[in-house]
């Protein structure tokens, strides 16, 4: 997608019903991430550097990297999802790039193709110290859409 | 493995050195996740069920059932290393076979293939209810062994 | 599955519809590759060495390897499947773990979790050299049933 | 990368080095794939229709989908190593998205991330009718450099 699209905004009910949902993850509240843009097929997440958040190292932990980029992920499929539905992830993939260090992370989930039971997301994270991204880990991810609320 | 190497036991200077490093990532302790097996190429970590590890219908969050599972794995390929090593993740994938519930989950890394640079290993996570295990994740994961310990 | 289970054969009207739909696969005919095991939940698939499936050092080139395993994992789930559905692969993910050397391959797919929609299923690879058989790839596999069959 | 570095070429050496060790892929010439374009960090390749790549359906398997991708990959890769060295692939996870159908099918294999030790490559697989492209697969790879030419 180019910068026009990446800025386009969500209907406001879909931004609502993402933003209620992601309120519901106690992981996403626990670890510190926040929501900061939700396209039409695409969902920001932001986790800020903590020591709450690391590996041995310092680094952000891959754990970390990938619970924002898996709920990036499956953010961006739902925001393409009719109401009275809902999204769980079938499966993904990750590579790590490189460590992931900065101020912060921010994972961009974005939806590869939509189908009616399946869709695929591009995950990328990066590592961003004052302004400056780079990609520190790249994945692909698969979710299916289940038609009746999980309870 | 059978069940005499499943509970056969890491060294005593290999288990000191991995829940030393265990004991350094930040993300486990906040999640409150603990490391109860150390065998030869085999780590279980346990994650007690909490609000603060839930996704939005209060299951095991995807991203905390990866963190442990990659933690996991990472330690097990451990455990084979020399001293004076460390170990990378380089990717992994996950399936996440079904909703991640119970009183605990438990993530088994066990190493398939040991080499001098790569190690591949399986991923396993269950949910524990009532001292019932049922498989609820299952992935597989490559590593890097880096011969100086990173920074 | 213990090694009761591996010889278990599945009805023989299963394996009509197996080997029927395999005959059907131009490349696996092309590739020389022929079923040799249809279980309840699991298939074996040979390919003997031969220069037309080498790659550039003369091993097994990785996606005759996988080729062999994707059919061998499909072909696991649809033994468990209802008559007029059919199974198409969502995806899969291959470590290569050693030179894919031998007198012929052997894949074995292994139905992992038996799902309405989804399937997902272990994938391994075996070269054999004077009936010694080495774990050459292992890979992880998600099916979805269609249950129209694909015209 | 822009259209300018899509038609950016390799140095005449490597792409006599990678076409070279594309000509002793038995499995490529035995499909009947060909390479088309070799640009740093990025190669193409083709497979025509024929009933010889095909699975029960008639569309193009999988493992051929999957095999040229792997081979896209790989090459991409080689496009930027010394020379004395060779690649060799680790891993990959491939989504099938559609099924693949055409006159002939294209991967095109990218470098993501070129290390010193990993290579991560992105994986795209088209399927072109009458010059009209659609994007049947998406995957992604690590491979490993060996520094000395596996004999």
């Amino acid at each position: 997608m180019d910068d026009r699209a990446q800025q386009e905004r969500a209907t406001p009910e879909t931004e609502a019903r993402i933003r209620s949902s992601f309120d519901r993850q106690g992981l996403m509240r626990h670890l510190g991430a926040r929501i900061t843009q939700v396209g039409p097929g695409r969902v920001h997440i932001v986790l800020p550097s903590r020591p709450e958040v690391t590996q041995q190292h310092g680094y952000f932990h891959a754990g970390a990297t990938s619970a924002i980029a898996d709920s990036a992920g499956g953010y961006a499929a739902f925001t393409l999802f009719p109401e009275d539905t809902d999204v769980l992830t079938v499966e993904y993939k990750i590579n790590l790039l490189a460590p992931a260090v900065g101020d912060h992370i921010e994972a961009v989930g974005t939806v590869l193709k939509s189908g009616r039971t399946l869709t695929v997301c591009q995950l990328e994270v990066f590592g961003v110290r004052d302004g400056h991204r780079k990609l520190v880990a790249n994945g692909q991810q698969t979710l299916i859409r289940v038609n009746v609320p999980v309870p």
